[in-house]
């Protein structure tokens, strides 16, 4: 198998992954700006299919419309020569100091007016390159302290916004969904909707639900400890994972936003099985930042590398999903029995109450010594994911 | 102000708590066992309104039907003794081996059925003993390995559990809600819903919603580096804090189950505000161990320390919230307008675009100036939780 | 009691905290760059007594001698108006790209001479200024990835430098001593000496360990989930704390540098507990960022915060200990008998093996049926810390 | 590459490991009792060369000396049935509830003089047994909250007990040094010497500190978030890798004790990288519990896979190592120049100030340009890990 990606294994980047200069907490920009449109290149070059972006990332905060009209013109001719299309767009409510306090649910009322505009803008813009995701991560929305936010209130707050937002893409016709982005914290002490679950469950509340899904970050999940495989399957479980940003986090700490591969390598061998036999057929995202150590050939390699390696979980995942013996062992841990309903066909709960083998006659002594051979089966994952199988 | 609890502070225990034995992974028991019955009146003594149970804290496993009468007895007896009432109950789905791999989503079906049926039973004595809230926490439901578990099947099959049981009470006429326990890890690797927010999203997708709500401990939350009061919130914007279980954890590690208060004070003294403001009527529940360093008078302590850390933060936030200082802080901080709708009173999305003031002729610059004033706040939090204000 | 701070108190300040501009890893700054003079005199009107820089934040980086010459002139002005002293002084290996991949243990060779060089000039100012102590945090000083840092190799470069500065100070004859200070992680993926225990390891092996000890930050030890207190203690007893960083953290997660009493409340009540019963007499220093979202009426609020909780912390700590039920509390949990020698005065190694009663006829069972009585002690604290006795 | 241990491999195991019956905090036994000799012999089966034990494992508590003597004779017949050694041995100071809050530095002074005649009468039996290495995992000498423990005292009885053990090895001549294992938290909230940094430092203070090093645990250190094989380095510059546990790890949580490989895989790579080409000769311990959903087959595939991937892992290693292009990547990255001393042959600090083009003259701005190259790098160790490679 080849690990050149091509456009059809559906690769993104957003232009502040390979265009991020290296500005950390403690240190100024290690990278030169890129231009939007040679990133844009480039990425073709390597295998990518798309490119996402900020408003800001391609018009910087503050331009002029006539600025703004070039930026957007440069860009689209870029896009024209490479093929790379925009699967999805999101705007920047968090770097210019207005926002300190959030956009959506910041306590200033007319800065909450404000981000809804300047999203509702960008919103156009997406819908006219043809972006069919619009993400939403609301880095902004917290607190550092207990007072400084009534968390039911900015709730309201955060509902209202999005309600706006599905009435104003409903009206225009837009094809275009909203994907929320959850991060625990950072760079806001505690960020409201820190899981895909709080996402998930806040989407129920909002007045058009079937507009908006998930667009989960591998890091982010990784900064609550949680295991994102088990939150990408009940995002898939519920109809909502309209999107995702792959890169590496290794353990909790700081977002570290490595490249996809990097981090928790059994963890992304895991995702990519799923993402593959789930029938998830959205962008494969790569939201990562190339480290400040590397000038822009370690960018691009960093870039490769990211595909590279989703390549390679792939081939391995395969690998692991035909071996007869996996098969075997899957079967030997109850992988199909899990599958089969708890209560037989047409079962009723009268008949599972009148079942006395389920209960009153049931050994549970004889059960528990049942091994689940679960040891067995992760060894056999393991050699696949080594390529030590064969 | 008091801090002698009284029923009217509806504070309940587990007899699982001042239960507890002080086995733990690395150490065998430091106390003998104690008879339910004497936790009753022990409980009582110390002020508490409630008690709740799982089933195998009451009447041991493997019990005879006489046996369990009995047990049921002698716990009524106390009960009636005492005046303490069961607001809740609970199922244990976890101790005995043959839950090893989970009760409602375990691989082997037929352990599957044992638990419904086990739940089932339990259900009834709850109902008989006037509980409201019937408390599934799926400790055992999860995984150590990637591919042990399929987690959308799992999911099926807790959701399959969970409707039978909606249908069983229905049918039954109870009165009787569920309260789902989240927690992310321990004793399994990853548990299914592990945050509030994955519960708060898998109820949305079972039949009866409705009788379905959350059951958020304070360390679960905590050993995600979740914030906990906000959790809290978000399941009371849900419309779905059903119960809650209060203790004590000192960051991410191991569950610990320290008393309510130990651990992190200042989110506890957030919880307690919000609580005591939000209009939460169910128990305060205390779901923590007595470190097994401590003899039978040590967990009495610890016992009364929860419902005085409880009283104390009460007392404290009481203060805090009436302090015109505060609220004069809490308006220089603008909360007032964090709780106005971002658009006007009847204006419409066609409104807020066609106001230049919000966009066009926004001055970002000049509002990005304005301080939030969260510190000053913040600081006299303190002072009202220190109990250093004058 | 006052919380009024004065002089006597030892609270100083880092040029970097209150002039921090709020620049973060998703945002720009939101406050005008201070000028340190001015810093120095709203220092001193709160009752700090000193003030401490990094090379940088003095003398920006790329001055000329001229320059920098103005720069120390106008800053001695100031610290001769408010009679303000320099306790320590630190060198920025960390801000310009040339240190991407450190400072001391830099790949690069040429970036590890000049920021020894850089370091040595700076030294030379501190002992101007009449600094005792010099702070060396490495936050540069790691890796990302596995073969990016030979650690073996590039602790003997560390090694090397801390040896070559302590050539330096031992012949100029300075009364200044280095302080260690530790970080697990950010803004490198892995930091080199990430605890305050593999900094006293290290130093252990350097040609005059004598000169060196350690600077623990509070958030530091947190961000790996150790107990503070526990880690200051060791500290004390190697005789190596030779400088503090108090500030706030809220658990496992990206360094966040709030107030001191912010975070983690009752492991800085043991905090100042322990520092003030331990004859440690170095500055109380306070190494805080004040959120960004405070203009500087906010800064010098939190400023001010840190010195007040330190202040509250401290009468209740010697409240605490003053407690004669406190002191029975503590003979009850045999704190005492933990102080006494586990072998009896002049007891050899051989008394011990004869004495029957340490073990053949030990009774364990009996032995484990004392309770500790650590609860009731813990409450008392809780009290305490609380004001909430008598 | 044959992936089959032999004793060259030096793989051991602890008897407690294969035989752990699966009890954890929430769940009763689900494996029965294996008798050690059988341990003995599956383990020589598989290819181990070595077994440990805790003086418990071998001999129940509260055996009598003629057990005792059978229990001994029963272990030895195995090992010499099967030629397995055993490299080393440890005490079980934790098990026992009147080790409660500690064995060394147990408030109880009876306690602690029990516990070192406890260790005293098992090193004898180590000794006997051929061991030279003798552990000390100190997983209850610490405590849940703060006035519990006067660490400072604390760690002068730590002391007190490794100089008496010290003095008690030496006067019998045994070849045993002895290895500290350092561990955060769990079964205690905090525990003495949490870090291989902590016990590294620690051990300077001993009376024969030669005689001392560590024993490092995988899941130990990762439960701190700390990077294990900088851990590991670290003890190997310090010259105290005296023994390793290798186990695998989930993160920031309990403590796991997966198999090894299972966890992080790419530290693992890291881990077994170092070990081999750093010149360790000590054993390959594995310090893991197969999880509980597991049968004794399950034990034995469990316990042949951390072998299997160690082997894995180094042959991976190796090759990574051997590449061409991997050495003329680290020469881009220039680990070669962090092997040069900062200070040329036989330059002096005379030298170093004197050299301008170290500072006056060094442009930095260039100096910043230079890419480390480590993605590059990274990338190609991932391919190496994965097998991915021509």
């Amino acid at each position: 198998m080849s690990y050149q990606p091509t456009p059809d294994d559906k690769f993104s980047f957003g232009l502040w992954t390979v265009g991020w200069q290296g500005r950390d907490p403690f240190g100024d920009a290690t990278r030169a700006a890129i231009d939007p449109a040679e990133s844009v290149r480039r990425l073709a070059d390597l295998g990518a299919y798309g490119v996402t972006f900020h408003d800001d990332d391609l018009i910087p905060f503050g331009s002029s419309d006539a600025e703004r009209e070039a930026h957007i013109k440069r860009f689209r001719e870029a896009l024209d020569a490479t093929g790379l299309i925009v699967p999805m767009a999101t705007t920047n409510l968090f770097t210019h100091p207005v926002f300190k306090d959030g956009g959506f649910t910041s306590n200033d009322r007319d800065v909450r007016r404000y981000a809804l505009r300047k999203t509702i803008r960008n919103i156009d813009l997406a819908a006219e390159l043809g972006a069919r995701t619009y993400v939403a991560w609301g880095g902004r929305e917290g607190a550092e302290s207990g007072a400084a936010k009534d968390v039911r209130v900015a709730l309201d707050r955060l509902k209202e916004a999005f309600d706006v937002l599905g009435e104003y893409v409903t009206e225009k016709g837009y094809d275009l969904r909203f994907a929320l982005e959850p991060k625990p914290n950072e760079p806001r002490g505690d960020i409201l909707l820190p899981t895909v679950g709080h996402a998930l469950a806040f989407i129920e509340r909002l007045e058009r639900p079937e507009l908006y899904g998930v667009n989960p970050e591998v890091g982010h999940e990784q900064m609550a400890g949680l295991n994102f495989a088990h939150g990408i399957a009940q995002a898939l479980w519920a109809g909502k994972l309209f999107h995702i940003d792959l890169n590496g986090q290794s353990g909790i700490k700081y977002d570290q936003d490595l490249r996809f591969g990097a981090g928790d390598l059994r963890s992304a061998f895991w995702l990519v099985d799923l993402l593959e036999t789930a029938g998830y057929e959205g962008p494969r995202h790569f939201d990562f930042k190339p480290p400040r150590t590397e000038d822009y050939d370690g960018v691009w390699e960093s870039a490769a590398g990211c595909m590279r390696n989703y390549l390679l979980l792939k081939e391995r995942a395969a690998a692991f999903r035909a071996d007869p013996e996996v098969q075997e062992a899957l079967r030997a841990s109850r992988l199909d029995e899990l599958a089969r309903p708890t209560l037989g066909e047409g079962e009723t709960l009268a008949g599972l109450l009148a079942d006395r083998s389920a209960f009153e006659s049931f050994d549970a002594e004889a059960a528990a010594q049942r091994g689940m051979a679960f040891e067995r089966l992760d060894q056999l994952a393991m050699d696949h994911l080594l390529g030590a199988r064969g």
